[in-house]
């Protein structure tokens, strides 16, 4: 399935975790020895993805979006994984999201033909790069504007490369004490003129929002929803002056907590039938253990059984440590540090034991947590007579801050045996 | 100074921030097309070290503890960069410190001959693949240990093995409610008389803490004073009780900020003429904006002139971004996020504003402020006058989780021109 994108594996020594006698192996070498987290295999600490949940919150994902009447671009941040990707897009994703210039790099390297930069394109080595990009190839692009200024540059770099095609552009809006984005509808407005003015430059092909501001504020649903209703307010606007840019009109928003707000509101958008609205939520390839197990709560309170009966995500990312010091009763160190596992949102939350003679990991449920996270180590609080060389597999919150920490994953079975591996380029 | 240690560098284009145009150049073809901060050159963020301040750091802090009369084994967790390691040894550093079996590899494959292992090593894939490394290769080699589970692990593992000499150990003393490391006078020397049961097989070289686990805590310095009092205890302890190998001693703490009172105290243990005091600090190779700015000066004000004369650290690690967006009065967006930046002590600090009629960058003093850090904005707040395309240089706190967060950082001159790169493993 991976083929297309992602190119071929071999396990680098670079690699923290897996088995050292697996450097230098391919791919298909590696798995052929079959390697087990239970049997002691893998080096500590180890981030390990469960096949059966990736594969099941990709299509989840993706079904969910068909149910709706959007398109999935999902944020390729979350991971910055080319297999990953490759999965994404087989499984029917509209395209990919990305951040930077760079990343726009890379996914060209891995073959994605879709990307929606999600971001403003301003420094002169970046607009250049992604210029250079649509020379030399023929992929679709899409990038952000929210200032005279950002169109300025664009159109003058277009114009300086000779683009042979118009640079596609989303008009950004975004909420007061937010982040980027036109604070008002006559902003909104005097900005799309401007584009309008540059046909054959440049040309305003939807409208954008980051709905997510809101993912961790007390406004929350509300403020979302009401920013929502603003944007497709703008977006009539922009139509009924004639702004837009022939053929489909994007509208995107989409965070991977209030995402089920945009794919509703915004597939009732009637833009005399020109709209595409597209969600770009990233952390749903791994869900979690923490912040986005909670916001699919919250999106399964607010949203109808029917609507929501697509999404049946699963925490896939886990961090594995060994215990390697009980220096008091009822405190535990563990070998798993900031180095390895996100701490933005939470810290990592223990949610299996095991010990060769338990046969399988067994749930801790409650009985212990973490204290305090250090560069390389865990401090674990809790009675569950744990002992030293035991392990502890860590949910986590946040894929992204936890995918970044690691070149290269494996993916393991419902057994922890290694199936694939996932590298990652950040 | 690097040819012993760091592999030959050829740009990589899934680094961040680097020229593209340098992607598959060698380092030497790189530094001969002169790139610039100044003119553009860099894709936006990127992170940058300064030459003369990497320099003058490394030189400094060799010379304190030259003039302290301990040896130096600098932490490499904080940049895990075989650049900075070859500096650092080339400079005179007695050894380098690691944190993992991982570690321990890398460090291997980039020549270093003398390794501290600062932490337990438990799995057995950990176990077995120091050991290898020591059977293939004759290098110096320490760890530490912490419980009777893990003298028994390591003894057990050698004679598996059958490596041909002793594994040298560092008995590692603790806290109460600190990290790890034995609790007790009565536990280490039990500790140590299990290690000297197994000699031949384990070697007991010395005693370690990390005096660190104090350096955000209200207790501090005097918290420090008192551990390690205890540790020159308990070595004269289990000196007299003749649990030690033959030849010398080692006495080893010492994190990035109360490195002075380990090398004060320590220094002037007397074990019968044995004793070699080794710091492991790491952070001092960058310094920072932040917690060891601060550290530094809190070193300075509870030492003698004279005792820290030859140390003159200068933050040399920035990260610089671009302003991509003005949404509100007194308010930016700048291209800087959690994947760019550590933040786990402090947010990043701007230092500079530079647009090109400025020549070169200004100061910004306190006008600027970082409110909010997503994973790839930053949020400013302040009346700086700053303009759409404008940079902004950022300082850092804690270099550690700043490193990680790149592949490779171009090393800049004082003008901000690239002279060298620093690539990193983590």
């Amino acid at each position: 399935m991976t083929a297309h994108f992602a190119p071929s594996v071999t396990i680098d020594s670079h690699w923290k975790g897996f088995p050292p006698e697996l450097a230098g192996c391919s791919l298909d070498a590696a798995i052929l020895q079959d390697k087990r987290l239970l049997n002691g295999d893998f080096l500590m600490p180890v981030a390990l993805l469960k096949e059966s949940a990736i594969e099941q919150n990709i299509r989840s994902m993706q079904a969910f979006a068909k149910a709706a009447g959007v398109e999935l671009c999902p944020h390729g941040k979350t991971s910055m994984s080319p297999e990953l990707f490759a999965r994404q897009l087989g499984a029917g994703a509209w395209g990919m999201t990305a951040a930077t210039a760079h990343h726009v790099r890379l996914y060209r390297q891995w073959g994605v033909r879709r990307i929606l930069l999600a971001n403003q394109l301003v420094a002169p080595a970046d607009i250049s790069l992604v210029l250079d990009l649509l020379i030399a190839d023929d992929f679709e692009f899409f990038c952000l504007v929210d200032s005279p200024e950002g169109v300025e540059r664009l159109a003058e770099a277009v114009r300086h490369k000779g683009l042979d095609r118009p640079l596609n552009l989303l008009l950004e809006i975004g909420a007061s004490q937010g982040r980027t984005g036109v604070r008002s509808i006559e902003g909104s407005l005097a900005l799309g003129r401007r584009i309008a003015h540059e046909a054959g430059v440049l040309a305003l092909r939807g409208v954008e929002i980051f709905e997510g501001i809101y993912a961790s504020s007390g406004r929350g649903p509300a403020a979302a929803e009401a920013m929502l209703d603003e944007m497709a307010g703008i977006a009539r606007r922009l139509l009924h002056e004639g702004l837009f840019a022939p053929g489909e009109i994007i509208l995107t928003g989409g965070g991977s907590a209030l995402f089920d707000l945009c794919a509703r509101q915004l597939a009732a958008v009637d833009l005399d039938g020109h709209a595409t609205v597209v969600l770009r939520s990233g952390c749903y390839v791994t869900h979690d253990h923490g912040t986005y197990a909670a916001a699919l709560e919250a999106i399964r309170a607010r949203q109808s059984e029917t609507f929501t009966a697509e999404l049946r995500p699963v925490a896939a990312l886990e961090v594995w440590a060994v215990v390697q010091s009980l220096p008091e009763p009822g405190f535990a160190v563990v070998s798993l540090g900031k180095r390895d596992v996100g701490f933005d949102t939470d810290l990592p939350r223990p949610i299996w034991h095991f010990r060769p003679d338990m046969g399988m990991p067994r749930p801790v449920g409650d009985q212990l947590r973490v204290t305090k996270l250090y560069d390389q180590h865990a401090c674990l609080e809790g009675t569950h007579g744990l002992m030293v060389g035991d392990l502890v597999g860590f949910g986590i919150s946040h894929p992204c801050s936890t995918f970044d920490r690691w070149r290269a994953i494996p993916v393991v079975d419902d057994h922890y045996r290694m199936v694939d591996i996932v590298t990652t380029v950040f």
